[in-house]
């Protein structure tokens, strides 16, 4: 295992957005980790970060960063590793040519996500799917993603029942928080005293996203899970984390306290490893019908732990369940960090 | 077909609460219906009504009815026809007590909707389950029932898919409005920036009311239709309307087109025989992905209208679609008031 | 005065923002006057109307005009009155022009509220002040306006007060609703949860424009009152209704009884003459301690009535109150139409 | 300067409220005190604490308090410091009881805020009335009071521009958050897309309880500061934070930056002494004119800081400014622990 001798030098691509400033705040006090590069739109470049940013989080923008530049989205950053948090109108493009200028991409875009060479991970359920990486042809150059925000809560919680029991059908209804659309994002016309029942291309993601996340990493790339999911989304009032009302039909008996214990015992390689980023547990089961809660529970294991509640029997599958994760900690930023950890970790940071 | 002469005395149970005060709303101007009583708890009996209730409606309380003196909820009231909208704890018994005692009731409470002999009505779906009360032995008064809100909403848009291709499974998730708990009901602090995924009770009745409305009524009662309901039912911070998300399975292929045109199609008696509170459309199929939304369609055919939109494939059943219906409205106070037009039309107010 | 023979045409421009659409809402079905042009930005000219805007009204799309088409906005309207709904960034131009080519605009606009020769109107408080027109140097065409929407609240409710005691100084704090935002306007991650305490531009109007609108017309245009005011605006999560906490100093001694009285029994021109778009009361004052409230009584005399309650002494002023408008309708396009009825009742719509 | 040696055992009398809750979460792991009770209603006493409340806060329940037993609330706890989150209904008789019986009392109650030989106390702001205590007649207890919630955050920032221009007329209005109504407190049908004009007692304690804070100890007791106020208390749709509209005159002119620089510079007491819950600033100024806002700065210096923002020329009076604090951390609990930490190294806590 690798000893860290001093802060890595990171940036931020799309370092403005949502998502970037959920990086910033992550990163700004990180022992790993150390920003050195804020990267946007040329419209942003040139400016003070804070200047450039509306910052909307609920913790002060940290002073060293507050005043840093925003330099264009251009692949000469003086730091091998980036986290991308770029809009997917132009991602895509944007990251192929940081990787093949050498950069190690730790990206929250969906353009690769599904790509064949490109690992998609949630480090406590697929850290193995990162050796796909050796398939890629970006030089000395990486891309890594991490799911869509609604997708990594969902299989967390999917993963222990894959795992023990087999999996076989998926229902998962969601309510997902606005901060989950960027800002300015969702018009407040829209959403208070309102649902909004669709988020374009977002079921399409849920329903394809966790069958390569749950699959089986080969000889020729990942085998998809055979999970079949439906999903429907919506748009709720809620500033900061995603509910999902989920029905499962498991490939083999289960009782509920069997179930309760295994969402209880999850662990990963995150906790093994004693990542900085991972929560003490990945999942906690809540015994009150009332939980979880986005404005009570999206904050345990400070926005990375997956709270899960109200396992009861269901009269069509076997299994329904609520659960709640905090979509831009550990439905974003946070994952990728723990990712870009586990890299480092496992060795993948290290030149090739 | 009975003509009506003049207006008919009718008396409000439970007249203070959140249904008491639409069933106020929707019968202070009605062609048919004159309120001459209102009753509720000791609390507010012999107060003026204006100061026995906290008004909370967007409409003004209408003049006539704000003097009106609040009485007890004894079975003396000077009117044959009452509206219960009567807490749950208290409604099974005073209802009979009413029924025993001549009164014609109209109930939005739960406790007898599955009784054998009562009938469980939505005037569009199975308005001759009436026949029902013929059962019942309360001598010369009736209990007749209209289902939960939620409940409504579901059955009007399945109602045509069972009827022309058979219905066999419906997973259902609900986001319900704060209005559907009464007053004061759900506490602010549990629902800005939050959702509920819990409602008690709420679950078990969408899972069995549906299948005694959509039942066939054969010699020994309703005969419960074969349905397998799953359901999951959260809070949301909307103040009027519960947004759905369906999934179901049919017994017979069906085509988009041909869903769009049952929904559009769908009338029942209350159509055919023009009451008075029949919106010209109890189902509309909006075409816009981002619809239905509450504060925008809860209140198309003054919120006797149930929205349906988004119909697309499901992987895992055959279709599913979202749907909007005003909880107060159209799922409680609206849908009494139009049964009991329609047992005026049919000549269940005649005395027996 | 003039008898209605026929209903009049009339466009709007600025049809598809948040002011055009009430503008289409209530002139829907007008009595006296009928949309025959909608006019919009060049992104939306050439669409039907129902496709170029995204219509967020809790009322359908009136449905002879969802079908009309949208016409960029230059001065060949077959119709000579128009209302103006335009954002104030290109008002100011397109209005003149559209009264330079003989249109008689009445516009919701900013720009030439403050104009010497324009009046700013609100027909129950100044209606005299229209024959400022005179002064306009347009050939055949004029300009009209009506003031911002949180204005109009305020100088309803001290217009009685300023008539019947004089007033000397306003302190006056604003919760603004969404909706005056326009759309998609202020984003939701700025308002759940939370309240901002600004609003560009705001606090100057209203120090300034109830002035014009209290003062009195002169041979040299309108003479400003001598109120001195303080405004401080925020914007709350409320869709429609400005609720504003206002302090005034007389200039003689009131009683809370006769200032009760005063606003109870205020009535203007509209109220006079009849207006189709007049409420009967243009205020009311609520006993409630608790009233007024937006969701409750922004909707008073169909969204044309102000609220006014919590009259009570100011240990710093003489009085304190609150006050609640609808800030679409009868701060914005409600007022607009009234003023329309009221020019064509004053003959101000003949050629001239 | 008192050395802290061990742990001071303290107690929490109406633990299970919303006050209760955050001192709950204040005190858990606070390195000077240590919860060894927890008192609330008999309704609570006898079930452990996890049980006997609805744990409502975003941080999770501590979990040594969780299993604690809840007491009643009678004064025989092991610890003379007991901090009073108890209902005002209830507070005044049961506050002099466990004074009587020799505990030290730090309230957060309104019923002996006024009381002359009860001091009321802003840490920062006015340490010296602490003194008062040596006129009480309890015995060896005491009874300390911290400001109503929304009082403290005003009384910051009017502390530095009374200290140096003097302060003569206060005008603020208040956009009040739902948890400073307890729990369930607010209904949500009251404040979904709503605004309550009315705070039942509100207004007369801004009004009144400034004038003690802000005045001078003398022989007799606390002078009232001359300051008048007029206080308009609203609540709006905001979790925690106060936001609060002032406009003041003071008693010699002032320059924006002047006080800008007083607002910045000011420090108390709890800064000197390095108290553990003290804020590094007191007060932020934050330049930004859309600032402060709630869901933002409600958490700056944990809770503990009051922001200010929008410095401007007031017509009326001299300046106007917006501030914002959070209601139950500086503007309840947390200054109530801050008292008693001022207490401890003040030597109040010893045994006299």
């Amino acid at each position: 295992m690798k000893e860290i001798q001093s802060r890595i030098q990171v940036g931020i691509l799309g370092a403005t957005g949502m998502v970037g400033q959920r990086f910033v705040e992550l990163l700004a006090d990180h022992p790993w980790f150390e920003i050195v590069a804020l990267a946007a739109s040329d419209r942003s470049a040139g400016q003070r970060y804070s200047d450039a940013t509306r910052w909307v989080q609920s913790t002060p923008l940290p002073s060293r960063v507050a005043g840093m530049p925003v330099r264009p989205c251009v692949p000469d950053l003086p730091c091998r590793l980036v986290f991308s948090g770029l809009d997917s109108a132009v991602a895509g493009g944007l990251e192929e040519e940081f990787a093949r200028a050498g950069h190690v991409v730790v990206s929250n875009s969906r353009n690769h996500r599904m790509d064949r060479d490109v690992p998609l991970i949630i480090p406590e359920v697929n850290p193995d799917h990162l050796d796909l990486v050796t398939r890629q042809r970006f030089g000395s150059g990486l891309i890594v993603t991490n799911p869509n925000c609604s997708v990594i809560g969902l299989v967390m919680a999917l993963k222990p029942l894959a795992d023990r029991w087999g999996l076989e059908r998926v229902h998962v209804v969601m309510m997902q928080a606005i901060s989950g659309a960027g800002y300015p994002g969702v018009a407040s016309l829209d959403i208070v005293d309102n649902v909004i029942p669709f988020i374009g291309g977002e079921e399409e993601k849920v329903e394809t996203e966790p069958r390569k996340i749950l699959g089986r990493l080969g000889p020729d790339g990942v085998d998809l899970h055979s999970v079949k999911i439906s999903a429907q989304c919506n748009r709720v009032a809620v500033v900061d984390g995603h509910t999902e009302c989920v029905s499962v039909k498991l490939r083999a008996p289960a009782s509920s306290g069997e179930i309760v214990d295994a969402f209880g015992a999850f662990r990963g390689a995150p906790q093994e490893l004693g990542l900085p980023t991972a929560p003490e547990f990945p999942l906690v089961y809540l015994p009150d019908d009332r939980h979880p809660q986005p404005r009570l529970h999206r904050g345990l294991g400070r926005g990375m732990t997956v709270s899960v509640g109200r396992l009861r029997r269901c009269p069509l599958e076997d299994w329904k369940f609520a659960l709640l994760s905090h979509n831009t900690v550990r439905g974003a930023a946070g994952c990728a960090v723990l990712i870009a950890e586990l890299m480092l970790r496992r060795g993948f940071l290290e030149g090739r």
